[in-house]
């Protein structure tokens, strides 16, 4: 049912993106991602832009920045984009033990978040 | 309005664990979310025991695992948990540009999460 | 795997809603959510009235209803829900041009919401 | 616990968008928000220029999409958000009576997003 | 910031609703929960309508009903709701040690959704 | 495209673990998630391990634990969970008329936590 903007069917506008993470990603074609979101061209610019600056070595490097962006992903249970993520984050350097241990953290985390949630954890006065 | 169980209250069995996390964790009082789910002492024997296994180096380092456990939490909208795991994950290494990074990355997810799940975009073949 | 109830074997009370879904809507045939939910007919009863009550033409007309309907359905990563009311918005008038940007609320909003969550942000005194 | 960047302690970088972000809302100092994420500079420019283009009329007018922002931010539980919102989406125009009835759908859109997922309802042939 | 209103400040469309609450809860005083609602009455009508139907023993005696309530107030994160629900909960019967168990419950669910979104678990051909 | 560990491919560890699946629920062979988790040994073995201490008759018997981890399981749109709790809740003695009540109150309860925090109700005193 989803309209994918195909690069023939795509209007300069768009195409100049395309191009641009076609260049950047060093990739034949863009994903469904993009040609989703190209309905709506200034969405596409500003996501591409924005992905573009956030995902790139700086403090952390690219391979962890992945896995944070497969952890929440899984967290939001989107299945889009945890396919997605799951391939840049292996592509990135992830191992299949890396990944048995962020799904641990991930599991871990949100058990122990509805503890502290049910129980109304008060936050301690030493991190207060 | 919650209980915490503090040492001089806890049993035998509340005290042991009680005592090994201090000694693990290098404390001299456990925070409150143990004294919280110590109302409930198999609670608290099974959530350290799985702490204590999975957070602890292994394929990942432990500092990222406390990013991603810090990543969830915010996802999750944990008030306590944030507190608790910013503090463990700034122990642990975390920069305050490494967090502004991790919380661009966890934005940057949330919006394109919810993009793929609006355009109903499907999963690229090479994907599935 | 999901028992859908037909007219055909429905009971007279579950007949007497699907009629008069049929009149309001000007439809021949109920959609499967009221089937699905006619398992307890007491909730097909109860989310008919409620939404028959709820979803008409007041402070807010129908269009800007469906389009926040649509909005929290996408955001809950309702599958069925998108669908559905992706047409009902589309039905009161909402444009392909609309979509796009209320998809871009949308996905802003998920990003400045876990920024203000992460961050830990006090609600400004001339707001409280 | 939070850190706001106040504008005599920022940077010229960080001034500028606040310069910005003052000249286009006409107000004489940056919410809390833009003063903790300024702790992280690009997330801090990155946020306001995609707001500014977001949070503008068009297909959408701004009324609609403040309300599209404030059942997001409620729905997401985020309380900083809820307030923040709930003030500019009043600015814009909002009623008490509009906010009556976007709580009504808001509240009804999660009751029938459970239930469609509770009963497993398939998407009807006429909306695949 | 909330407007609560109060049975003196109330119409009689919302003091009916206020009285009839009064009457089968055998309280004196609504809660703030009614209070709060009250400022769009047919919302106030219609939840304590629904609320009074759904929370009667039926298949599920009350006291199941009122733990399940609270369950998902928890792990919606709902702060007044788990507040609210844990106190009826209470009155109809749940002890500490099944407040213990109901908690754990939840959040070894939350551990393993997340696994099995995570992994992309198929469903078993015997359950699909 | 998820790896499945088989009986016939499974470490000396894993198959100890399956074999204690297998008697404790009487099934010849283990679902879909324990050989999807398998991927990774320990995230398996303390899954189950904490599975087998929850899931057992205590203040609550295993009948109401089923039925909350259904309805988390459906709060949380976890589709696998929805299948194989819904299944679990059934063998241990779930009608469709209690289905019915437990999605009513999981209908309402999401209902009333959205109306609880879009109003943003303050706490009764009395529950504080």
């Amino acid at each position: 049912m989803t309209n994918l903007v195909t690069y023939e069917d795509a209007s300069e506008e768009v195409r100049t993106v395309y191009d641009d993470i076609k260049r950047a990603r060093k990739i034949d074609r863009v994903s469904n991602f993009w040609m989703a979101i190209a309905n709506h061209p200034p969405t596409l610019r500003r996501t591409w832009e924005s992905l573009k600056e956030i995902m790139a070595d700086g403090a952390l490097d690219i391979r962890i920045k992945e896995m944070i962006y497969l952890a929440i992903s899984i967290n939001n249970g989107c299945e889009y984009c945890r396919a997605s993520h799951g391939a840049s984050a292996r592509k990135a350097g992830m191992t299949e033990e890396m990944f048995g241990e962020l799904m641990a953290v991930v599991a871990m985390a949100n058990e122990t978040n509805k503890l502290a949630e049910g129980y109304g954890v008060p936050v301690d006065d030493a991190l207060a």
